[in-house]
C-alpha cells in the first residue's frame, strides 16, 4: 500500500508528471479514466481554494484523456455523438459537447478540440468514451481510426496563469481568446495550449503530446512560476461548486439527460441534425425535465465530505440529493449541487438535507453559480 | 479525505456491502469500473493469503459489474464481440470470454453468463463494456438493449466455501459444476450462483439481483461461516499470481492480443465464426505472437508493491516487463508476471529484475501456475 492509501498498481496509470506530483508531497489520489489524479497538497482543501483564487497553480490533469477519432468519417462520427452542432466549430476551437446514448442519457461530458476538417479529440471526463466510439465506427462501418494518443493535459490555473504562460511561452499566449488553442515550442517540440480548465479562475492547459517530456514540461512551468507563486494544485472542489462547475459521476451519470443538467443550451431540438438520443432528448424536452439541477446552500456547520448523496427534503418530500458538497470558507455556509424536483426549484425553496452524519441541516435552493 | 487515504465521492461508487466492508475493518481500497474494491483487511495481504488458502473468506467483488445484452440479437451480438466460440453455450453456463478491438487489442476479459437464448450478462473486469456493446448495438442497428442491472456479486472463496454455502442455502449449492451457475432463495427472492471466482481455492460467486438486500445477504454469509471460521476478504495478489489468474489493466492492455496472454485457446481461428479482430487475429497467428505471458521468479528479499512495470532483463537486451509482483511465503521467493519476447520464454532462462528502488535482482523464468 502506498503511502496515501490508495494501492497502486499498473492498472491505476501513472501519469508523466507523477514522479514530480509525488515529490511536491501530494496527499491524496483519486482515479479518473484508470489513472491518478492528485486530490489535495496543502493540509486542507481550503488552503488549496485560497492559493488558487489568488496566485497560480499547476495541475496534473493527465486522466483528462484524449479520444483522438481521424479520417474521412470523423467529423460525421463526431457529430452522431453529441446533440450540440458542430457545424460551425473551427480548427483551433474547443467545445463542451454533452455525450448520450440512444435513452439520452448521459455518457460522458467532454471538450471537443478541432484540430483538422478531419481530426479530433474529445477531452474526456470518467468513463471510456474511446470504447463508445469504437464500438459506433465499427458497428456502422465508418471509415475512422479512433485511438487514445499518448497526450497528457498539464493545466496552469489561477489569475496569474496568463502571465507565467506569457513569461515562458511568449507574448502569443495571450492572444489566445477562451475555448480556443494555439501552438507553442517546447524542447523543439510543438504542443497544443488552450485557454480553460476545470475552474473559474481563468487559465490554460498545455496537451503534453509526448510523455517522456513530463516532467522537464512540469520543471519548465515550476521556474518560470517561482516569480507568481506557484504551488502544486488540483481540481478544487469548494472553488468547483462555488463556481456551478459539474462532475460526470457525480451530478450526472447514465441517468440523466442534459436537459436536467442545465445543457439544453447545448442540445439542437429542431430536428437540423441527426445523433444518437435524438427522439429521446425531444420527447423529453417536449414533457419538460422533470429534474433540474440548482444549488443548495446549507447550515450546521462545515459538513463532511460527500461519499453518498444527502437526500434534500421539502418538508417530509424528498425533492432532490446532493452528489458534491464544500464548506466555503467565503460564504460561510456550505454550499452543494442537487437535482431539484419540479415545483422546487425556485431560489430561496427552504429544504433540510440530511447530510452522512444523521442530522438534519436547514438551507435553500440557490441559483448557479453561488457567487 | 476518508481513513483510506482514498478521496471519496458519489463518483467512485459505493457498494451494497461497503458499510459491512467498513464494520468489517478494511484497510484499503482499490477502484475497478468506478466502483470501491476492497483491497486488504489483515494488518498484512500474506495473513489474508494463508486465511484463504485454509479457510473460507466473504469478498465484496461488486465492481465486476454486469453488461445485460438482450433481445432478438443478443446472441449475435455477443458472438460478435469476442473470439471465442459460445454456439455451444448452454442456459446455466458460464464462459471466459476475451474482448478485442479490430486491432485484436483486449478491451475487456469478461465471463459470459448464459441467462436465456436472448439474454446474457457480461461480468466484467476495468473498463466500460457496457459502452463498447451500446456502440456496436446503435452503430449495427441491432435490436439489442445493453444495460448495466442492478447486480453485485458477492464471492464466498476458499476451501470451505462449498460447506458453507450449502448449510446457508441447502445441498443443491454442491451440485452446482464448475462455471455453471443455478439459484439460490434468499429472503424470498431467487438469485444466481455460480461456481467461480476470482482465486485458485474454490469457491462461489452470488450475483445479488437487489441492492438493497445487500447488507442483508452479508450477514447471512457471515452468520453461517462463523462455524467455518469465516473472515473478510479480497482478490488477493499473492494468490493470484501463484495461481497464474491475470488482471486486465496490469497483464494487458489494449496494447495486447489474446495470444500473447496464453488465451489462443479462446480463439476461434478457423474463419468458422466471425468476430470483431478476426482478420488482425488471424494475421497474428500465422506470424506468431511476438511476447508470451510467462512467470518470473526472482530474489533479493520481499519485493515492494509494483506501481510501475518493472524492466526484465537478459544480459543487457529488455526481454520483457514484470507487471505484477509479490512475495511468496510459500516459496520462500518473489513471484512475478510478465510478458515474455520470443526466444527467451523457456523455463530456467536467467533474468535479472530492475525493481523500482533500482536494485538488479537475480531470477528465472517459469512456466504457470507456479505451484
Amino acid at each position: 500500500m502506498s503511502t496515501s492509501g490508495l494501492n497502486m498498481s499498473r492498472r491505476i496509470r501513472r501519469t508523466p508528471y507523477t514522479d514530480r506530483v509525488e515529490a511536491a508531497g501530494v496527499r491524496g489520489f483519486s482515479v479518473v479514466n484508470h489513472m491518478l489524479l492528485p486530490k489535495a497538497f496543502r493540509p486542507s482543501v481550503e488552503q488549496d481554494y485560497w492559493h488558487l483564487r489568488e496566485h497560480v497553480q499547476i495541475w496534473d490533469v493527465s486522466c483528462q484523456r484524449q479520444v483522438q477519432i481521424q479520417g474521412p468519417d470523423a467529423a460525421r462520427l463526431v457529430q452522431w455523438m453529441t446533440p450540440r452542432n458542430i457545424g460551425k466549430a473551427r480548427v483551433g476551437q474547443c467545445m463542451y459537447v454533452p455525450i448520450v446514448d440512444a435513452d439520452a442519457g448521459l455518457i460522458n461530458d467532454p471538450v471537443l478540440l478541432k484540430l483538422a476538417e478531419d481530426r479530433f479529440w474529445l477531452s474526456i471526463a470518467d468513463s471510456d468514451l474511446l470504447l463508445f466510439a469504437k464500438g459506433l465506427a465499427i458497428g456502422a462501418g465508418m471509415d475512422v481510426r479512433v485511438t487514445e494518443p499518448d497526450v497528457s493535459p498539464l493545466a496552469v490555473q489561477g489569475p496569474r496563469a496568463e502571465e507565467l504562460l506569457a513569461s515562458l511561452f511568449g507574448e502569443q499566449v495571450r492572444a489566445i481568446g477562451f475555448f480556443r488553442f494555439g501552438w507553442v515550442d517546447f524542447q523543439g517540440t510543438r504542443q497544443l495550449i488552450a485557454r480553460s480548465g476545470y475552474s473559474r479562475q481563468g487559465g490554460f492547459e498545455i496537451y503534453l503530446d509526448d510523455s517522456a517530456l513530463g516532467s522537464a514540461l512540469w520543471d519548465a512551468v515550476w521556474q518560470a512560476g517561482e516569480a507568481f507563486n506557484i504551488a502544486p494544485g488540483c481540481p478544487n472542489l469548494i472553488e468547483r461548486i462555488e463556481g456551478g462547475l459539474f462532475s460526470y459521476g457525480n451530478e450526472m451519470t447514465r441517468e440523466n439527460n442534459p436537459l436536467e443538467i442545465g445543457l439544453g443550451k447545448y442540445c439542437t431540438l429542431d430536428g437540423s441534425i441527426d445523433y444518437i438520443g435524438r427522439e429521446a432528448l425531444q420527447r423529453i424536452a417536449r414533457a419538460g425535465a422533470q429534474r433540474e439541477i440548482r444549488g443548495i446552500v446549507f447550515d450546521g456547520g462545515a459538513c463532511p465530505p460527500c461519499g453518498k448523496p444527502w437526500p434534500v427534503m421539502a418538508g417530509d418530500t424528498q425533492i432532490g440529493q446532493i452528489t458534491s458538497a464544500a464548506w466555503s470558507p467565503r460564504l460561510k455556509r456550505n454550499v452543494g449541487l442537487s437535482l431539484i424536483e419540479r415545483g422546487y426549484q425556485r431560489a430561496g425553496q427552504s429544504v433540510t438535507v440530511h447530510s452522512s452524519e444523521g442530522t438534519a441541516r436547514p438551507g435553500e435552493v440557490s441559483d448557479l453559480p453561488f457567487d
